[in-house]
């Protein structure tokens, strides 16, 4: 730090996002729960045309991508809110609806990205632990005095509380706003949009990172009633009015003009993901049933640091978070039956050199 | 507002943006500073090709635009941050050296969305007035106990002030941060990141959007000494770790790969702007001499708002800041010599109808 940074940051801790390595030709890269399937030739070509015209300013409200993306959500478009991925988002609502007086409130398990908008934003935040078996239990969230933070399903526990669940988190907490993290949603659990025109106090965000393929476009969303996507506006053209560049917006609503082939790529790692659910249990791994594009697993014979020193040797790039509770485990993000077929050859091999 | 929004943003009022309308081809919009001259198809393929690749996320580190741009400006690459436009950078300086202690400190008539930053930030600020010729008087910056601002060249006013003069409010500031928003320096004034290894106090930040084509890439950074740089990064990995993204990379590379196109335009700009300077002075108008990429003009015998709204039912879009001390202006981007043949005879024709 230098002389300079001011004091109210003593103690920030900044998010570490997983690797990065270039070379990747050499690497089955499932750390980062990125989406195996590439974008299609059409959402090229959308990106090279508005590349033409980057001289000029994006929209400042993101309107092609919100027309778009209203129609496939049903919602209307004062309840859409395009941001620069799904952090911004996040961090928007920590900024609209934490402060000194209303503190983050998140699960002990959780996106470590929470605790790290709470300190940037200044904002105190309460953890609360989750289940020995990694799971939410709602009371836990009834009658909060402060805005809470759920990603459902959670990452990176895999696990996915069910719509009416959320429902009574929201009626529980009438006078906060509940934010709930839809990131994983596509790959099998249940939306909260149907809630939003019920509850004035629920802010859903969803991104197009993992389900539509576009992680390194940086583009997500925030649906709720038009008030708090009004505030959540408001902090927009406070820090960032052009968030959303001309490049994402074109590559986005192309993306979406072909959303089946969206879905169909989920379907995809679903079906990957039920099979090689039963490969790992099989070799004797542990973990939750995922409702998302990874594994949450560990194994009683090796601890999780271990393993993926040991993947990371054999070119398999898995995620491990040195952190409490969950050091034995390492999220595995679901990738091509080929690449999911390498990870399990490594771990064999893994495996019996250790036995 | 909702009734969720947190009371320290009672008094937040948001950036407005220059209008973006749609349906451009009947327009002549010179309200946002755009560079008349679109990217190179290289440009173009560049991003297509990141398209491709989307699923993928991007660089946290932004390495090869960094690569690439250290090499140009003749900076080490972590004397260098790469964000999301320059207003990125300017926010997290706003962030990192600003707080209850240390207020922001800028011109009155300046680039408006510093006193937003403050806002969002929750930092106080301290606004000094310019000369009544809109100039800046470096001796009012000098032994301030506070974070500088100072956009150089000025925005809306067009003016500059000299290298030498910047070293001198420098010298004057050992104790706190001078952050110089070189926005505009292309077009023909000079740059301070040549002061970058001898002031561990001074952050530079430019833009990709004017001499480079890119407002709609969003592509900004900054420039200053490792341990300035370190403090933006702890911000930036607490925010937005992956603030470029590949699309806009892809593009920025292959655009500092053709720069001499970038400087070819800027030529090009500052010789329509001579042209046209004579121009409007002939026809009446007062300006500061411009040493940017826009005039800032007040005509004697018409109101600022009234040109504006005059201009606007002709078809020509120019910027009208309804604020004191300027109300009188307009700002008006240098387009291309036809564009601007539109505005003086769309000026002509509002001056003899009032006549």
């Amino acid at each position: 730090m230098s002389r300079f940074f001011s004091e109210k940051y003593a103690t920030l801790d900044p998010y570490v996002p997983g690797e990065q390595p270039r070379g990747l030709e050499k690497i089955v890269k499932l750390n980062t729960n990125e989406n195996p399937y590439p974008p299609l030739p059409e959402v090229c070509a959308a990106a090279a045309e508005a590349a033409g015209k980057l001289n000029l300013y994006s929209e400042t409200d993101s309107r092609a991508l919100r027309e778009a993306l209203s129609k496939r959500l049903g919602v209307s478009m004062d309840e859409l809110i395009m941001t620069n991925g799904s952090d911004e988002i996040l961090n928007f609502a920590f900024m609209a609806f934490c402060d000194e007086h209303t503190p983050a409130v998140f699960a002990d398990v959780t996106y470590g990205f929470y605790p790290v908008f709470a300190k940037i934003d200044c904002v105190p935040y309460e953890e609360i632990p989750v289940k020995d078996d990694l799971s939410i239990d709602i009371r836990d969230y009834f009658q909060r005095a402060g805005t809470i933070f759920i990603a459902n399903p959670n990452a990176p526990t895999s696990l996915a509380l069910k719509r009416s669940e959320i429902e009574e988190i929201l009626k529980q907490n009438p006078y906060n706003v509940v934010v709930v993290d839809e990131a994983y949603v596509d790959f099998g659990s249940e939306s909260c949009i149907p809630l939003i025109r019920k509850y004035d106090n629920l802010l859903v965000t969803q991104t197009f990172s993992k389900s539509r393929s576009m992680a390194g476009a940086r583009l997500g969303y925030g649906v709720g009633c038009p008030e708090l996507i009004r505030d959540l506006n408001a902090v927009r053209n406070s820090t960032n009015p052009y968030n959303v560049n001309s490049l994402t917006s074109a590559a986005g609503v192309a993306c979406l003009e072909h959303d089946e082939y969206n879905r169909e790529n989920c379907r995809i790692i679903m079906e990957t993901r039920t099979r090689f659910e039963r490969e790992l249990r099989e070799m004797g791994f542990e973990m939750p049933t995922s409702q998302t594009n990874f594994f949450f697993a560990r194994h009683p014979e090796i601890p999780g640091g271990e393993l993926y020193l040991k993947l990371k040797d054999k070119g398999v790039l898995v995620r491990h978070f040195d952190q409490e509770r969950i050091r034995d485990y390492n999220r595995i993000s679901i990738g091509t039956p080929e690449q999911m077929e390498t990870l399990t050859a490594a771990i064999k091999q893994i495996l019996e050199e250790r036995a």
